[in-house]
Order: structure tokens, then sequence, then C-alpha cells
């Protein structure tokens, strides 16, 4: 949510087994970490229930910071069928969190990632990581692997927060404010 | 949601192009079709925009019909990861959608839907198809592939439903009823 200038940036990078979920705020071209954490199912839960984690982690994640827009890490299926599909399940559970939330998506690639974090798309996770407590004010001095990717996913959606545009990798839901009425034409 | 002795059960096929519901109902041991269709979603669109549509369309079948339990079909991932990662998607999307509305889901497999509509767990899709309108009071004379799929899942749901079980395919919500209040113990 726009606060003065301020914009608020939810990073998802979602897993089954781990999500994980970075708020940063933007102002005046400073990115400063507001909080962040992982929603971690147990392989011992139901499936179902293990979607459901994800989802309410999500949602309780979207409600209680209302972010302007969320950048979701889009990841590329691997040769396993089984885990890409999981991924897949875990990606859409928590997207169909955010949108129900009417929170703006935009879908960030690990080579979108990597450039903008590192400037170099083979840079490794770990030199990923070790740039987050240099770009981000406040952030914990070791984020940990998921947290990071999230972290990750949020500094790189941030410059497209004012200017979504309608492609496959930038994408706004219409904004719709039930509170304000809509012209007609 | 039971309404003296009937049951509404929402059965849900999930897929990115293609996402099928159908809604029956179970009173004294009939199956009776209420209400059915197909969310597609077209190719063309973004990404992010797909999995809205099924989550849409899930969520207004479930808020509509208030069913008291959803089977939604498990598939196998098969050796193609990007289109298991793509039909992934579509049912965490699905299933999230479902979760928000606090409905039940069982999870069922092809096999299952098989062996109890046609008594064969070699029956084609067609013979499936074929069966629908012999088991179910009502029914569309032809319903389509997802349809039939969807409706198949409802059937196969069905006799579970006073009976879920904790375990990975026969699983319930807890019961929350915001109205009602829960007795401590």
């Amino acid at each position: 949510m726009e606060r003065g200038g301020r914009i608020l940036i939810l990073g998802i990078d979602p897993g089954l087994a781990a999500t994980g979920w970075g708020v940063i705020e933007s102002a005046a071209g400073r990115m400063r970490y507001v909080d962040g954490g992982i929603i971690r199912t147990s392989p011992d839960a139901l499936h179902i229930s293990r979607l459901d984690e994800i989802r309410r982690g999500v949602d309780n994640a979207a409600r209680r910071f209302r972010p302007q827009m969320a950048g979701v890490e889009r990841v590329f299926a691997n040769v396993n069928g089984k885990s890409s599909m999981s991924l897949g399940e875990a990606r859409g559970a928590a997207i169909a969190a955010l949108l129900g939330c009417d929170i703006g998506i935009v879908e960030i690639s690990a080579l979108q990632i990597k450039k903008s974090i590192t400037g170099a798309g083979r840079a490794d996770k770990k030199r990923v990581a070790d740039m987050i407590p240099l770009l981000l004010q406040d952030s914990p001095p070791k984020p940990g692997a998921d947290l990071s990717d999230a972290l990750a996913c949020a500094l790189t959606a941030a410059p497209l927060s004012r200017s979504f545009v309608g492609n496959e990798s930038h994408f706004r839901l219409p904004p719709i404010r039930k509170t304000r009425r809509r012209v007609r034409r």
C-alpha cells in the first residue's frame, strides 16, 4: 500500500515444504526490510493440509501488511514430474491467496533475480543471499536461503511497482477498490 | 450443506486450460445432477489471469451451492515437467479456493474413479463418461469429457461424505462454524 510515496512489496518463494515470504519497503529509492519468515509444512501432514498452510501463511502476510504488489518467483519445471507438480500446487495455492487479497502479482524468474541482485545472470544462490543485507536496510544479517530468495524477489519486483506493463512477467490486477466508485464511460 | 439428509457434493477436475466442476445431490442413496460447467482459460491470457479464472470459478461454484464436501481429482505427474507444473498450479489454485470457503476436500485418484464408476480399474475415459447419465438422475445426456470427470469425481466422493477419515485420500477440514459456539472440554 502506498503511504506518502512509500511502497510495500511482498516477495514470495513458493515451495511445498518451505515457502519464504518477505516484505520490503521502498521509499525514495531506498529499500528497507520490514518483516519476513518461512511457512514450513511437515511431510507427515496431509497433502491438502500442507497446501492450506501455504495458503493461510501467504494470506496472513498479505492481510497484515497490505503490500501494493507481490513478486512471486517463477520456477522452471525440472525433469521430475512429481516434484514439478508439488511445486506447481504450492505456487498455485500461494498465488490464489494473493489474488484473493486483490494484490497485483509480478512473476520473477531466477535469471531476473540474479541479474537484478548481483548484476550477473550466472550468480549462485549464495552470492544472491550475500547481497541481501547490503541492498536492504535493517535486513537480518544472514537471512536463510528461503527468506533470501523471497527478499530477492521483492527487491527485483520493486522497480516495477510504479509501472506494471501488461505482459507475462509484469502483471497487475485491475485495481478494484470496493469503497471507490468507478466512473462509467 | 446437509439439508434434511440431502448432501451436496462438488466434483472438480482441474486443468490450466479447462477445469470441470459438477455439483450432485446425494439423498437416500440416490444421486441427482444439480449443476456443472467448465472453467475455460485462454492460452493467450496472462498466466496469472488464468489461475485467477480458475480460482474465481471454483470459488463461485462453492459459494453458490455451499457443498458439504468436494472431491478433487488427483492427477499423477507425467514425464513432462512443464505440463506437470501447470497442472499443479491449476490444482493448487482450485484447492486454495475450496479451502478459502471452508469446504472439506477429498482427493480422488483416476483409479478410484474408474473402479467406483465402472467397477473396472482399467476402464477408459469414454466408458466412465457413458456411465454418468446412468448413475446420475437429471444428468446431461452427453456430458463432455471435463464435466464427466468432475461428475465422476463427485460420484466417487459421495459415499465418503458421512465418514471422512483422516488420511491422505480422505480428508476433512475441522468444521469451523463462525455462528456456532464450540463446547470447551
